[in-house]
């Protein structure tokens, strides 16, 4: 029983790695849909958020089914409790590259984002889709100085965020109100994804290591 | 041992109901923050979420030892889980309590909120009050009527926030760019706070009858 325990468990951990790449995924084409425009793209991305709240269902399914039949305590206890949270974190990082998505199609066939911060969405994309992708690297390898890595690439997210703000906020902004709004949110959501994926790393350190040694991001 | 689990369950429950309180007192106050410039209050809500997390910290750490000493299965596994869930929904609200009060600190001696808006935040902060209350009451009572009337509040949520939108959009506002940024975001945690309460009532509903009764929100 033991070992099947114990295949179950890496079963679930190669999962939440999947669930990491395909967020990934559905954050960069989210970006290229809002960046170029592509409303199919858009739609693409909106359809498959389903099967990540499936695959988030089945994953905290067979936690329970884990903590029911095995009762683990201690160190294993936490590794169940913490999968189940990560592919919360995961789930709802898909539904922040759904609302860009969204955002996206919205604007049809105008881009919302202006030629003036395009450059800033397209390093957004690129720093978000670095973070999930450490973020899986991290569920893979039980990787604690990977995990710290993520804090810098962040703070990379925190500094496009305010540049977002001053391209906004500058006395020559021309496109007024409702593309200031649109701007607005779409930067919360690169920065609430990125959040998320700290917090994955986050849980993944306290597992290995017991200690809190990021900080609480958002 | 088996009373003193049911006991221990209770007591977990009064935590989150008082929890529940907490959240809504800090929004309460946020939003009076907001609207009277009054940073004395900004400060008061922000200094006290760390008593949330705190809060939160200690739920989590009582389901652990519940979940680790009597090995719960079925319903009562499933109770402790939803306990973690339901604190940490109330810890990402107060979050967002304390995401209004430091624009409203931010924005001191200034109101972040212009006066065409206020109406439209003084009753999304009503609106959100009386969510998070019923949330209480769902937890207290295990209410399955009440839970279904969270939907009809998120409603009322969704409206204000369309109104909001609407304001800053048109043609004659009069306020700029950041204090649309401003508005745009504060709509966002008040719908936001709201979404967490909703979740709050579907996890207990989900627990009492074993179905999904109430759409997913956010």
């Amino acid at each position: 029983m033991r070992d099947n325990y114990r295949e179950e468990l890496d079963d679930i951990r190669g999962c939440l790695v999947d669930m990491a790449n395909s967020v990934g995924s559905q954050l960069s084409k989210a970006t290229t849909a809002l960046l170029d425009a592509d409303v199919t793209l858009a739609d693409l991305v909106i359809a498959a958020d389903d099967q990540l709240d499936a695959t988030r269902e089945s994953i905290e399914q067979r936690c329970f089914t884990l903590l029911a039949r095995q009762a683990p305590v201690a160190t294993e206890l936490r590794t169940v409790i913490t999968a189940m949270r990560i592919a919360s974190d995961f789930e709802r990082m898909g539904d922040l590259a759904e609302h860009v998505a969204k955002v996206a199609r919205m604007r049809f066939p105008d881009s919302a984002v202006p030629q003036e911060v395009r450059p800033v969405f397209l390093e957004a994309g690129h720093v978000a889709e670095s973070l999930v992708t450490k973020a899986g690297t991290v569920i893979a390898k039980q990787d604690v100085e990977a995990a710290l890595e993520l804090e810098e690439d962040d703070d990379a997210m925190d500094r496009l965020h305010r540049q977002l703000f001053r391209e906004v906020l500058s006395e020559d902004w021309p496109h007024g109100v409702e593309t200031a709004i649109d701007i607005t949110l779409l930067g919360r959501y690169y920065e609430r994804f990125a959040d998320h994926a700290v917090s994955v790393a986050r849980r993944v350190v306290y597992l290995v290591t017991g200690e809190h040694r990021i900080n609480a991001a958002g």
